[in-house]
């Protein structure tokens, strides 16, 4: 059987420019076929996973200039017995894509959300006012170019997968533009050099958030990310998502998710990994 | 000389709302006229109030169901000697405004992100699969119903400000739906029950983040927020923005916070506040 991987499609997002990344290190160590499904939605790709339709999802966590992507965060909440096996870094280089024919032209500006905040000072100084449209993914916006003043913001490899022509690249307001992505899937995962967590705290307790932080500071436990997340409950009610520096497998780490658990509410752990950098787009 | 409040315009939005609820707070206060300016965007909003052009913005800093507003943060960082006066906290309920007939006829649904957002699980349910197309505000988005295939997401207020029908009301997918917002000025303040802050840490530091928290838990001073931000210099680089149950008149406060400076690199802090919060909007 195949391994299969869910992604953010259609084909040609920087989700599966992931996907395709994650798919050769299972070739390399498993020797077997590994096939990619796009879906329609983030949301989508992590609900497979959890129904068992697909081995393996990858999924955008943050960038590192919009922050995260709360849409991962609160859909891995939601399920359960969700693992991360390993974390993806991409460097993002974004191209104006339109088959009109120059900037002074275009009127309207179709990508993900992510992507046309990532551009917004560019899309200011060099296009005349367009309409910003949000799709469901970079690809997706390639969809809106039969009309020549429209253009998407997608990748180089997009272009080229669909044939459109690149009117500017790159077009990201910050060259070091990557994004962070996560491999889950239902395989319990122990071992890496992060460990990632989500907690809700008992209610109205004062002190409750440092309370918890101090079960990492007291073992020297060092933090490199803390992501609150509304609960929607009410105002003020949060989750807290914590990437730490450390594995499952080590006391340390072991004794620090002991102490947690008795100040938490509901604690969720979704395993250790660890993160391999990318320095060129496949 | 009459005081003026900056906020998210045109006239009809939930910012405009809290602007009207601290006008009322100002004029009981000072016994003078208060006069409320437009802006286009939350950023404008901040600025024009750094340069001295208005005496107070009224901004939205998180909604219980949304989480953040990146855009308010990322601002409130970049301008220097801005401080909060005020917290706000408004009920919001969403209406569905077109001049369509029924829910059957809708096909592309305006609003603010935050707002599509807030009523996407209701949209789904009750549209047939409409476009979701946001514009800078709620009230921005009462442009686009010339065609009667069009709706709005925006006030029952704005509404009858511009003579729309309300097709669906409420549509927000959960009922204990509000938002925080802030009086920002230029003005020490130091006194209130809350107080907010942000920082950035020394690169590459282990333990740096758990240090610093340290500084309120050794005063136990509770953390009722704590939210990172991308530097944008590289990911994994944040900001980390807090609000505690404290004011800054109050020795353990001052103490926690000469602590803080000492491992922090950039260290702001946004002032003492009190938290008024409405129960009906006006």
């Amino acid at each position: 059987m195949p391994i299969t991987i869910a992604h953010l499609g259609p084909t040609g997002t920087y989700a599966e420019a992931a996907a395709m990344v994650y798919a050769d290190q299972l070739q390399q160590r498993r020797q077997t076929s590994v096939t990619l499904e796009p879906y329609p939605s983030i949301a989508k790709t992590l609900q497979s996973l959890a129904a068992g339709n697909v081995d393996y999802a990858i999924v955008p966590v943050e960038n590192s200039i919009e922050g995260s992507v709360s849409i991962t965060l609160d859909t891995l909440w939601q399920l359960d017995n969700l693992q991360i096996q390993q974390a993806i870094v991409l460097p993002i280089t974004h191209a104006l894509l339109s088959h009109g024919e120059n900037l002074a032209t275009i009127r309207a500006v179709y990508s993900h959300p992510q992507a046309l905040a990532q551009c917004q000072i560019w899309l200011e100084t060099n296009l005349h006012h367009p309409s910003l449209i949000p799709t469901s993914s970079t690809t997706e916006a390639l969809r809106h170019l039969d009309d020549r003043t429209a253009a998407a913001i997608s990748s180089q490899r997009a272009a080229q997968l669909y044939g459109v022509p690149v009117l500017a690249c790159p077009i990201n307001d910050y060259p070091d533009n990557c994004t962070r992505f996560w491999a889950v899937s239902q395989q319990a995962s122990t071992h890496g050099s992060h460990t990632s967590l989500a907690f809700s705290l008992p209610a109205n307790l004062p002190g409750a958030l440092v309370k918890a932080l101090q079960a990492f500071a007291h073992l020297d436990i060092n933090l490199s990310k803390i992501e609150s997340r509304p609960t929607k409950r009410s105002l003020g009610d949060y989750l807290f998502f914590i990437d730490l520096e450390g594995s499952l497998s080590t006391p340390s780490v072991q004794s620090a998710l002991q102490e947690l658990a008795t100040c938490t509410e509901t604690l969720k752990i979704f395993g250790s990994y660890s993160i391999l950098t990318v320095t060129a787009l496949p």
